[in-house]
């Protein structure tokens, strides 16, 4: 049977189901919002043992989104779904370039992937920036290739591209480029998993 | 290592791991394009078992879509997921009411959800529809009420909610209904999965 219950204690619930689910497993209590939020989105478990976190990954985001620092992301499914209204009145904007006309001409120009074209032109970016990277390995790679130039230098990195070529791999590497990271070890993760993750931040700031 | 693919070929390659994953697993010839999408958005192999689709589900959908017909969603993810060129191209558009003032001014007068409030600016359009529920669970027992009060009759449903509270119920109730449904059984979903089915059917007329 439907289970009557008013439309703002439906967050709640679920989260106290998720709870009740998680039984006795112990989450780090910095990480235990974000790692509840994306299973509250995804109804995965597998979350719970596939999320990485930097030591203090969560901290240093609070501090960049205080700070007022911008979003890029790789999708505009993770746009969409990404509390703009927060993250306007600390200061940030949401940014993504993959569907930009000169970003297309020039991935097709250079037989390269959109969203490696995406995220050299976030370096241009003259401001902190959280990457939330939810589809695409070749985003991963190109800010690997841009940190290691010293072209960029990331408040925070959510690697949660979804998928079954280089995806695993990317995430990996990122994990290794000496910036914090939020990463969905494996193959899972998505732009609903990149979405959840900053709002799982954002909502720890301000609801 | 990092396989070395142009980025044309990464989907291609993708469908092909999830083929050689399935193994022996046959799926249903008319399912087997939205199963394997679904499994391509998420890395989730659950959905091989957890999709269900009532008899000529895709059949009608392709109809309906070659048709002209609109697509409806409760989440602005979902409709910036779905391809809105190629159903353009056929004559259709994505409606998504949650955003909108006066939906969240009724919801909150009448203590419902937007969702409802949604579905119910829905049945005034003057269109053929697929439905595609990837966040609320309200949102598909509204669409059952206004099916039964004989206020809308759509093309598809496409009910994949996520979630703890009311979600696995909406599902169950929606395969009642007596239309044509694709739905995820269970917790899982999301507005991924919901724009995942709607592009799979959509590629399945043009690419």
């Amino acid at each position: 049977m439907m289970e009557v219950i008013k439309p703002m204690d439906i967050e709640k619930r679920s989260f106290e189901i998720i709870t009740e689910i998680l039984g006795e497993r112990q989450l780090p209590p910095e990480n235990e919002l974000v790692i509840k939020r994306v299973i509250h989105t995804s109804a995965d478990f597998d979350y719970v043992d596939n999320l990485c976190f930097s030591e203090g990954a969560v901290a240093r985001a609070l501090e960049a989104l205080r700070g007022g620092c911008d979003i890029v992301t790789d999708t505009q499914m993770a746009r969409a779904g990404i509390n703009k209204t927060i993250l306007g009145r600390l200061g940030g904007q949401v940014h993504c370039f993959m569907s930009d006309e000169d970003v297309a001409k020039e991935a097709r120009e250079r037989g390269i992937t959109r969203a490696t074209v995406s995220m050299e032109r976030a370096a241009a970016l003259d401001k902190p920036c959280i990457f939330a990277i939810g589809n695409a390995p070749t985003a991963l790679f190109s800010l690997d290739a841009q940190i290691k130039a010293g072209k960029i230098r990331p408040a925070l990195i959510i690697g949660v591209p979804v998928g079954f070529v280089n995806v695993v791999e990317s995430k990996e590497m990122i994990m290794e480029a000496g910036v914090p990271y939020i990463v969905a070890r494996g193959r899972k993760g998505g732009s609903n998993v990149a979405a959840a993750i900053c709002n799982a931040l954002l909502y720890q700031i301000q609801r």
